[in-house]
């Protein structure tokens, strides 16, 4: 088959490939229907995280079973199914309080823009639809496999609640499901840090209250401005820069909660500043596991579709142009049918 | 007449200051019972934090209200009263979800190692006991002002639950507390690091099931030994260097709490690493305020005795004694009666 290799910055080729195969008893092949890209798959195309040799890419998937190993129980060939970037086994003491992407066997799932993929503990870590979805339905119940699982898993962090005030700092597609998120769990207020207006628009389609254009110091006067001087009771962090980490931080009202999935690049808390701010700090790579089978409900009974931040799809051969527009901010975010 | 000033490191001088009196309408005065010599004074004293200029030093206190200003309506003249470090009025936004020691209009109560003492923001600050106390209750709820609140505080950050595994860094009287506030909350498993001896005798006596003797990376692979590889559920960080805070880091399961109270001198916290560790971090200067009216309680009924932290009382002429006790670690923590 062939499938995406990135080979370095600005890189992206669309080339012959091994097909995947079953390797361990526990693992599955999947037939994928559809797959994107990520924003985090702009931090090495970039050039920002470094690649040092061609690498196979994308997280993100759902698709048909098309052959499973001897071990593999619960999955079953024709099923439609979704799993995280990270395989677990969902047995370990880790996934069982909810931390599969911590799971104590996780493999990272690094070559999911392609036709075909093996996906590693699949027990553990593909949950099936309840039937073969729809095509219509496609787009959203592949957010679930990352991007809806980390804005999720951004408000859950930040121990969103009914009628609390959420700030999303970050207004790229786990940014804008924040929001949805946000709005899902019942936030009372939703205010999106963006300044782009096809964003803004989409962050309010999803439940943003109040837009705040300005960045830093000055976006965190804006907060504050909003909240009475306080500061948000909840702030998403969905960037993984300094400036934005300070930013989230710094809108967060004492004793707040400040819930962190943009992967950091450069980032280091002050420690003295960290205790006077009185924050909750939660974060870290969203255990997409966790979540998958109430947002698989929620998608399938049409309570939230997380697929309209797809504003850009392209056969699965035109990758490259994938990544573009998303490096030149052209796309929110880039869905690809093999 | 006569109080603590620090002059610079290893400075301490007990000598004629004004005596306080009433500046604002919401002010008291009280004549100290008992005060003492917190680890954070060992920061300044040692010149880890610079001293610019002769600066009244204390801020742990408890007493009896000798005059209180007009607008002082709760507390009266003749009460045993103790208060926070920070001073709070106890109405704003930040106190009514308990964040006292971050009040809008706090006010850093400084000057304590004396005789009397000016307490801003008294109806705020200070909370009477029932009746004036014996003398022999005295040690125990002195403890409330700050170390025993901010032991408290660090098990309710660090989220400690009946059965859960608590560890704790530091066996200062903060780390000790800690204990005894984790056994008080119903922890299953109470781990204490410390190396010193007298100081393991009193964790024990405090609750600790266990103790780990070893630090830094050779800590944390003992933490991790007595929990199948986990790591603990909750953390309790109670030093406040890069070593201690990392330690707890570490010490922590997946998806676990850190509680943080130690004041932090040099940290800096590696965003990526934090992100990967999956902790849940809280913690700041402790808002002693919410927790005295239950803490009370519990000293006034004998159901705990936190006081036991003092290895020293001396008069309080004998200040600097006290300091230099506690520096070379002779004592765990120095009582001081005027």
């Amino acid at each position: 088959m062939k499938g995406t290799v990135l080979y370095g910055p600005h890189d992206v080729r669309f080339e012959e490939r091994a097909d995947p195969k079953i390797i361990k008893p526990t693992d599955a092949v999947i037939r994928i229907s559809a797959t994107c890209v990520c924003g985090s798959d702009l931090w090495p195309y970039r050039g920002i995280s470094p690649v040092t040799q061609p690498t196979p890419f994308g997280h993100e998937y759902c698709g048909i079973v098309e052959e499973v190993g001897r071990a593999v129980t619960k999955v079953k060939r024709g099923q439609f199914v979704i799993g995280s970037f990270f395989a677990s086994d969902n047995t370990c003491p880790t996934c069982q309080i909810g931390y599969q992407s911590s799971c104590q066997h996780r493999e990272l799932v690094g070559s999911a823009q392609a036709p075909f993929l093996r996906v590693p503990l699949a027990d553990g870590t593909l949950v099936a639809t309840p039937e073969v979805p729809s095509d219509d339905l496609i787009p959203s119940l592949l957010t679930l496999s990352d991007v809806m699982g980390t804005g999720w898993f951004a408000a859950v962090a930040a121990d969103v609640k009914p009628g609390k005030t959420v700030a999303v700092v970050g207004d790229g597609a786990v940014g804008l499901l924040g929001v949805l998120s946000a709005r899902q769990m019942g936030a009372g207020r939703i205010i999106a840090m963006s300044r782009n207006e096809s964003r803004q628009k989409l962050a309010r389609e999803f439940g943003a209250t109040d837009i705040v254009t300005e960045r830093g110091d000055e976006g965190v006067a804006r907060i504050k401005d909003l909240t009475k001087g306080l500061g948000s009771d909840a702030v998403l962090e969905c960037v993984g820069t300094q400036e934005s980490m300070m930013q989230a931080i710094r809108s967060t009202r004492k004793g707040g909660h400040v819930g962190y999935v943009g992967v950091p690049h450069g980032v280091e808390l002050n420690g003295e500043e960290l205790f006077f701010a009185h924050v909750h700090l939660h974060g870290g790579p969203a255990p997409v596991r966790r979540f998958l089978p109430e947002l698989i409900d929620l998608v399938w009974n049409g309570r939230i579709n997380p697929g309209k931040v797809f504003d850009l799809t392209l056969p699965l051969d035109q990758v490259a142009e994938g990544y573009r527009a998303m490096d030149e901010r052209r796309a929110i975010k880039t869905l690809l049918r093999p």
